[in-house]
């Protein structure tokens, strides 16, 4: 929601992100901004050049955005607890929403991948990202003996992102959290040494 | 492809099914359809009042020959066998187009779930057609003692339809068929007993 406190700019980005997260990149229009916003069409062009340059500032404040969160709630005394606490992060995340919208990153890869490298390439990234962070937490956790070492950590950690993105849309369709936290109680089962 | 024997109907839902599996449904419009087909405008909305109701169709017949596809492949010897055969059917099939478009079901349900009621009951099907065939491939596997017991049948089927979306997902936007082909060994290595 946009605030009082925030400048022009913020205030265009954060409109268009949840419009964008709820309607999809595709769906929503510059005049959608800027009823939203009540900004001027001739000021929301001095900001941004077009739809495209708007949509990559929204994925990277979602990026930065989704991160805070993240890293905010790990917890636990064990690296296999602090995985947990971060795929409940996540889950929690889009129960809130009422799974609304889904995830926007996948939303906008597959919206878009195909068509728009400074998107592919913006959202590639994100995805990384969370691999890379994932990787950390199971290596951490295989040292300590809490994950099965017999699969590849760079292989359950792609395996874990992609479900999450499974899920994540699969409850968006069904308004279930079901298909979500089935996921991530299977594979947290299924994980173990 | 469309082909000369088709009737306009079909020749009609065919184009349309490979311009939205590549380019998502909001990205097509009937114009690209008629331009795709060569066949005129007016007869385009004779047989399709619009785009919901051919995209409709578009879905029903993807599923058709989809699940087509899928059955033909499906071999083995054991049950185990049977769904690795299936999984690699789903593999191919993405591989053999270059994760083009990737899964349009995934994609549609992401583009229209949250908006169109038709498109959502239409998709939450596939995904539950596609969850009870791997179910009952899953309960086969467990019989023949080739598949873990502590986790129920439903919740793996969920897990493994999940994982698919999201692996075609990151394949599509990665361009590389790793994404997907170690969603599939991991899952294999972690149902065995």
């Amino acid at each position: 929601m946009a605030t009082k406190g925030m400048d022009t700019k913020e205030k265009i980005v954060q409109s268009a992100l949840d419009l964008i997260h709820t309607g999809g990149f595709c769906a929503t229009s510059m005049n959608d901004i800027v009823e939203a916003t009540g900004v001027k069409k001739g000021n929301l062009y001095f900001h941004y050049s077009g739809k495209d340059e708007l949509g990559l500032a929204v994925i990277r404040e979602a990026r930065r955005q989704y991160n805070a969160y993240l890293r905010d709630r790990i917890t636990g005394d064990t690296p296999f607890r602090r995985l947990e606490s971060l795929l409940d992060a996540i889950v929690s995340f889009h129960r809130s929403r009422d799974f609304r919208g889904g995830c926007i990153f996948g939303n906008t890869a597959l919206e878009l991948g195909g068509q728009h490298e400074g998107f592919s390439d913006l959202i590639r990234d994100v995805f990384r990202e969370w691999t890379v962070m994932l990787a950390g937490m199971i290596d951490n956790a295989k040292e300590a003996g809490e994950v099965r070492e017999d699969i590849k950590t760079e292989v359950l950690a792609r395996h874990i992102v992609a479900l999450l993105e499974g899920g994540v849309m699969m409850s968006k369709l069904s308004g279930s959290d079901r298909d979500l936290t089935d996921c991530v109680k299977s594979i947290t089962a299924m994980i173990r040494p």
